[in-house]
């Protein structure tokens, strides 16, 4: 899947808002929601070929929103490298944006299916459930630390993340043909692999190995950005212990290394990383359940059990 | 038509991302994409109850393009009232926006057609097509007035309003099972139509009535903006005059007003309006002979033919 976008073509006129595009689509990445839609195609005997144009239209409506939210979120740089906003301006992000999320839908519409209806909804409405994720996560940003709570941000990360996961599932399924209660159990398997991966990412944020993990510890921390580490702390910690964490996100003037060592420190002394472990360990646990339920040859299933290990391996 | 999202429902969780699409798809207009789009499935016989989801579809995107378009043109106002950006943000704007082109999907994907690849195919196209439209308008905004030519100039306003109109008349035949040379008549009546209401807005703006029109004289030259007026303008001046007209646009220590006085005075000593007048009329002549063609019920072409009416009535 590496060499996804190689053969296409993605540089029409007007130039200006089709190279920031290709730019995106070429810039890499795991490419985790392809290869999930093709899998899951497999698992139920589907062809490959009917199904490469929706795995691509998935992984364009993905860049799609990582450019948009690259935007809102003002993140310079994404894979290393400077993100569209910063390259070309504001109005070029939007507008290039809103041409990939028709095109991810080109992709959809070149080949007929009988349940085309079905696939496009499900791909849209994830669309949807994505951008209400996206919202709930600026929402997030205007609220004391105190106002999330962790019911709230696993709602957030559902929508955000794992959806999309858990939809490219669906639709790989539903390509193939399978029936209605598999896809369910295919489409939860995907939702709490998604929520161990974006509560890993969580973790890594600050536990991570910088060379590996390829982000400078601590962003979070010094982005005041609310994630499960800071939440699950203010549940677990004394009093005394939280109020001294919500101290140091609600005080502004606090130098954002300082904040990132005490609150590191913080975490530390109430031994919150076994904690985390446990919960990335149990959404593990269910997609791993939510597997085996799956009607299906071992086989097929066989990527999904490589893709958690790899996943879980992270951590590592 | 006018009443068309009365019995739907937007606001949904978060309301930050929903009342902002609730607000601007209220806010009115003449609605008339869904209008030809049901007319379009009239012409050919088709059911009204099974085009009324397209045709909020077509309308939901137009708001979205309308939404986005505001906040890349800093347009402080729509429709009289505050624009999206202005109320709640950019990045509201954005999200909002993103979200709308998806509940426009939503009501195209709510029922089933024989031809659904095919419509949808039309529809995203168009979608594109607007896309590129809009782009191209941003890059004449960098051009200095002499580097935009008629031809490049129609070609954008074709994209950016044209295809849309010409589209959703597309669509509405599409579901009445029109057969196809038809419907490339209806089309070609669309773009005509759109170049005629188009260029008549370019016009309205140096000559309409305010109070009829809605929106205050000359805006286009107090924004620099290269419109049909300046572009013919500089096509037909003698050399002096070109010159003359390029300096009002170049130079940007020019007061607003005395701008608009000395831009429109030039357009009254070449004869500017009758020339306008003319090219609006072969365009709205096209669009005539394009809809005489179809061959459908005269009956079917009398809402297209009032529309053409009250279209070229706004320029008395």
């Amino acid at each position: 899947m590496a060499a996804i976008f190689a053969e296409e073509q993605f540089v029409f006129e007007p130039k200006e808002l089709y190279e920031p595009i290709d730019y995106t689509l070429r810039l890499g990445g795991k490419r985790i929601r392809p290869t999930l839609l093709l899998a899951a195609n497999a698992l139920f005997g589907g062809k490959e070929e009917e199904v490469l144009d929706a795995a691509l239209g998935i992984e364009t409506f993905h860049n799609f929103t990582l450019l948009h939210d690259d935007l809102m979120d003002r993140s310079p740089l994404r894979r290393g490298q400077p993100t569209v906003y910063t390259k070309w301006g504001d109005n070029t992000a939007i507008l290039s944006g809103d041409t990939m999320f028709a095109l991810a839908w080109r992709y959809f519409l070149r080949k007929p299916s009988p349940r085309l209806q079905e696939i496009l909804q499900c791909f849209n409405e994830t669309a949807i459930e994505v951008c209400e994720g996206q919202q709930k996560d600026m929402n997030f940003e205007r609220l004391p630390i105190e106002g999330v709570s962790i019911d709230d941000y696993m709602d957030m990360i559902r929508q955000k993340t794992a959806v999309l996961l858990a939809g490219a599932l669906k639709i790989g399924a539903l390509y193939a043909g399978a029936p209605a209660d598999e896809i369910e159990k295919l489409y939860r398997f995907g939702i709490h692999l998604g929520l161990a991966f974006q509560l890993q990412d969580d973790l890594l944020d600050g536990y991570g190995d910088t060379a590996v993990f390829g982000k400078k510890t601590g962003q979070d921390i010094r982005d005041l950005k609310k994630n499960y580490l800071v939440l699950r702390a203010l549940q677990i910690a004394a009093p005394e212990q939280k109020k001294a964490l919500a101290n140091l996100y609600n005080d502004a003037s606090i130098d954002e290394d300082t904040r990132v060592v005490r609150v590191m420190d913080l975490y530390e002394s109430i031994c919150l990383k076994p904690e985390i472990d446990k919960a990335i360990d149990a959404e593990f646990e269910k997609a791993a359940q939510c597997l085996d339920g799956i009607q299906a040859p071992e086989e097929g299933k066989k990527p999904f059990r490589e893709l958690m290990e790899s996943l879980n391996g992270r951590k590592k």
